[in-house]
């Protein structure tokens, strides 16, 4: 067997990039794991097995899923793969044990595309190379392509590794971490058991140059997702207002309030009304409004007292204006740092990198990122994890239709992975 | 016996307007009318006779009731009378009934004084003429002192009618009016049983000249007066603004929601949020907050319908806050319109008076007056109600410091309502 | 010439309901009403003789005018005409003028259609028989195509008149009544100079049956109708909120103040934010926001005072905010009512039509219409003006998907029509 | 000379406690300071010399600086001292120099005492041993009796020490730290110029034991105070509510989008609404309403933020509603940390005094103080500054009614302070 080349994560990288996939809906992806662990020699498993039906949220509606599955058939995917992975149970894990007893050691990447209408001009790299997404509305904006590449990377790296192997490997390859909707339900699966270190890693997040580790982050922000909904009752806006029960009102006050929830005083806190939608006709009483809000905090107590609050003011809002309100959970993940002994681990491992030209000390993350879910899991468990950064220069920032990243760093991060075993006491060196 | 002089009736006027007396305090005042109506040979109740306990409303702290009782008592108030009315129950109804079976007239007259400082200078006359207010902080800034006059010149012209009398005639007088909140009282303790016509009169209501009678109100604004108490939790501002429930913030929210009432397709509505008061101390989360409040609509239903809205908003706000809320309704009247065929009796009535120099038909009358609690309640079982004004210039508006009428409009009162009864068919002509 | 029969009647109703266009689209409408005028021998203006261009409101966009002409030329129209009618002109005036002098009389009729999408099902007449509106989105549920109609049925029976004629008569159909459009835009281009009389009709409001009259609508509600746009600037909502400019937040405060404009002590007041829309990404701080608003008042100094709160609350509300706004009128029409002399013409010419079978008198319209803008406009100008209501049964309420109303009204509404000339003294009877 | 004894800190204490004084009004206080100072041999500058007459905040009413300079006189204060305190000057800095050249150590102490009215009962110490504050309504809740004495123990401990001074030595006696409104002004006047140590301290922030020194504060936060008004137009809220401004409604809604001024990406902010007071009578428009604020953050560019964004909503909210708004600044200092090379001197100092027991750490002191103003000068200016706490057990929380600490900390303090000079090369050791 012969190492993963820089062309070979290039391919997998495009392939997947080209097909993307919005979270619980990676059929294409997932199958894609599946067959390469399975020929790797890997034992595999994938779909309920490793996904927990009554934790996933926020999932899409089922002709969304239908429509993926649907299109990784007619792109080649094994019907009898991804008849286990459809309708929202697109996540892999694969196993790999040491000859001898050792620490459990999980890497985790994830593996969906994002909302939004990629850049189809010449400038914008994917489409001058002709691999953006097929999908339009939905393409790789945050760089789990990449994140999926270099995991598959690893596991070759690591099957190359595997007479030195002293314990467990787990990979494991998650589906909707956008919204944060996919860890804890492959957390209530089971598949963080016994896991002593837990380590995961993102492209270009206050790392801007190929070459650059940051050892870990840190203050990954917990959050929740929520989407609200308030229901009233129509009426004619001149004849009879006083029949009418105001849900645009309600959610107005709502949105508000929400802004206005005290700060805490133990732990820094966000608060965003992103969206509301409401009432249709400039002379009928809106009688429906939605509304979308995340919540965050780099403290679990202050989290809780946010969503406590909201629950309140949604609550009184409708209250207030005769309306009834539905509050629905769609993403949670709590806040997590990275333990400074992985971190150190992970400078030691970069420190070997020949490529790895800089490695800096753990920073704040400043955003959330589903990997804290596990992070948090693993912790509380009495294990370590880590998080950390994978440098690249981007195009654009996360999330713009334009970003794209330097695909020399996928090289860079399967390096850098698979040397973290050894120190661990996972591998011998 | 000799018809009332217009010397008798200014001093009657001007001993009650000094010696000021506010809502449920009216000792001194009730006091006197029990006398006069006592010599006058009429059958006099008062006290808890004719107020119900339970049905008052807004009462003033137990010091203040007290401090009234003693002045009364200093100013040379009966004890015998003056302990029978103590502790708000200052309401008197005199009866006298007719040789011969015939209709039951009510003529109500209000004896409160209100809150305000009453203006000291020269240029104001009362205290020019040396009959200010004694109390300072309350005052006759709405002619009720005037009104009171005249139900007792009315009471000796009826007395002179005696012989002619086919009828009973109630003379009733109301305490605590500003605020609506002596009417309920006196209705629920019987004393409007069997009247088939009421009457009543204001000095200076869209008639602003001496000799100018209104023949009658309509649409009296039927209101509710709320007290609404916000109990948060105080907390160290910036150490621990979470640990805070926000009182005050709870009032300012309902503030806005309750201005932001719908209007009412079926009736005119007014909302009013007099005063906020919360919070003492800059650094700390504000742990109470107090709100005074009014409704009004010229119809039941709408008026009904702010009260629920009302409620609904006090309870969501203080539950989007974390607060309790508590809502003391501390005065009530319903809305009512004087009956055309009263009206017409009233138009008739002032036509036969020489003073009166012009008659206007029924107009608006734009406010609330717990007179209107009485008519609806004698409409409602059946009988005809009027609410009617007498003319006179004022000095200044109703409730302000140099509110002043002029007396003469004392006499022409008088003689308005005498001449009521026989067209009526309560006396003789 | 033979009097339109109720077939003639009807087949023109439906041909305009089965070519539904909406405001400043009535190409295909305005194309026949020219046509039909034009073979009846009366002077027709249309297209931009008869609307003023710069007081035309709320436009369509250029796609959407282009459509209906296009639908209007594949449906037949002739190009001549509606070359002339087309980009927001589609406006028709008939004029025919009496043999001797006398009043000059206006009758209007509107044109438009509705947005909403029309019942599809069997219970649906216009379903059920075949001519629901081929433009999915915009139908006829107000009953502008019987308006029309009427208006073409009167045509006819006022030219059979013509000897008899002693004035002028001139027939306006506008366009874009729906959103108080069109009328301010036909009354600049002086399609009212020198009219006396100002006739107009509805169907089916607050008359429920064919064969009712009602004499004659008061206090229609003047009424403006604003587009508000926020715009602020996004921000990622855990990095950087304070770099947000929160224009969501704007629409949500200056919603609820608007709702909270105080009452108006001279006349009923109604305010309606309609919709709001802002924001689109759950961890964006949003950068725009747009609201549909309708004030509405039966007094022009009311609705002025609107107005005037309504634009400082916009602007208040984005400065706190630190974003900018725009305010938009698309729509306006002055409170009107009709005369009573016009209203009692209206009676005596009902009166004579064998299938009228109840008058009522003049009762509230409860809502706004375009009307009511030429109606103030001739008033004004010392002439009178009624709107008047032609009864019929409505399968539901106006604005429903299935509303639909008994084509029989159609000839009633005519004969009425035709029978008022001569009272007026416009037509010797 | 002797060293000062826990008896004699103990009756400068609570002599200054009794004759409690708030910020301006120190005249008792600061004429103490004068006499103590100029007995020890200080040079002392006073008054209107080290206060800068237009950089003061939030001066209290005429009549209450009047009140306590009569009162200081009547306590026995010498006339020609307190004549030129008056008028809130009641700044004192005494200076010593040193033999020879050497840096210049500032060490500032507060001297006035707090809004609140102190317990009476027995078990509140003061109460029990007769030192009670005199003036009803303002006691030392916060320590600052203790800051003085302190101060004065200083004086006399660094006088013995003169012989050894290689260095200037300041004492800073600041008015009206309450408010953060005394700092500035003493800053303005040039008293911390060429100052390359500055050194203070609080009792009892979180140093809860006799015996324990946190060797320096971090992140005092800085705040602004503002005192805002909103002047609107009363009127008749049935009659004419179209003709009022409401001044309580512009208050609500700022106070509402105070609190929801986004979070700052940056640093943390507190933002609190203390009180608001508005309107006066139940069915008046409110023509007035007050509201006290404040505004924090642990960084400066965030605190300015906060103080845009409050100017931005306040006049945002007046014009909403037609009412003038004024904001006033009360009271403000910058955020500030110590320098740790100082918190090393202070640990330094403590760790050679007996009766210090345990030394920790600089801590978070999550509340604001004027000192940190000072601070921040003196390392604008390229010099280092230190805050720390000197330990007590406290009977109850800053500000409480019963707040008192143990007394035996002030020697404890003086032990400290002492020793800081000869590290920083100021005294020979």
């Amino acid at each position: 067997m012969e190492p993963i080349t820089q062309g070979e994560l290039v391919a997998v990288r495009r392939e997947l990039h080209r097909h993307a996939e919005p979270g619980w809906c990676e059929i294409f992806a997932a199958t894609k794991v599946v067959n390469t662990l399975t020929q790797l020699g890997w034992q595999v498993q994938f779909g309920e097995e490793v996904i927990s039906r009554d934790a996933r949220m926020g999932l899409p509606a089922q002709a969304t899923l239908d429509f993926y599955y649907q299109q990784a058939l007619a792109a080649g995917a094994d019907p009898k793969i991804a008849d286990r992975l459809r309708g929202g149970f697109t996540g892999v894990v694969g196993i790999l044990k040491g000859m001898t007893k050792g620490p459990t050691v999980a890497f985790r990447f994830d593996l969906d595309a994002n909302q939004g209408v990629e850049a189809a001009a010449p400038d914008h790299f994917p489409a001058r190379e002709g691999f953006g997404s097929i999908h339009t509305g939905v393409h790789h904006n945050c760089g789990h392509d990449g994140h999926t590449s270099m995991g598959l990377g690893l596991a070759r790296a690591i099957t190359m590794m595997r007479e030195t192997l002293t314990g467990e490997v787990r990979l494991i390859f998650q589906p909707a971490e956008e919204g944060l909707r996919g860890a804890k339900a492959m957390v209530a699966a089971g598949v963080l058991k016994d896991v002593e270190y837990f380590v995961g890693c993102h492209l270009g997040v206050q790392a801007l140059a190929v070459g650059e580790i940051v050892a870990g982050y840190n203050n990954i922000l917990g959050s929740v997702k929520l989407d609200i909904e308030f229901t009233g009752q129509g009426a004619h806006a001149a004849i009879s207002p006083h029949v009418g029960r105001n849900a645009l009102l309600a959610a107005c006050v709502s949105a508000q309030n929400l802004m206005a929830i005290p700060r805490h005083g133990e732990g820094d806190t966000r608060i965003n009304v992103g969206s509301i939608k409401g009432g249709d006709s400039r002379n009928t009483v809106p009688s429906a409004a939605s509304m979308i809000v995340e919540l965050r905090s780099d403290n679990e107590v202050a989290l809780q007292y946010l969503k406590e609050a909201a629950d309140r003011i949604v609550t009184g809002a409708a209250g207030m204006h005769g309306v009834t309100s539905r509050v629905e959970q769609v993403g949670e993940s709590r806040a997590a740092s990275s333990d400074p002994e992985l971190s150190k681990v992970v400078a030691l491992a970069a420190n070997d990198v020949p490529s790895v030209t800089k490695i800096r000390d753990a920073v704040d993350f400043k955003g959330s990122d589903d990997a804290a879910e596990m992070m948090r899991t693993v912790q509380s468990d009495g294990g370590k994890a880590v998080y950390f950064g994978v440098g690249t220069e981007l195009n654009a920032v996360h999330h713009n239709p334009y970003f794209d990243f330097d695909e020399r760093a996928l090289s860079v991060g399967v390096e850098v992975l698979k040397r973290i075993l050894p120190p661990l006491g996972a591998a011998k060196s």
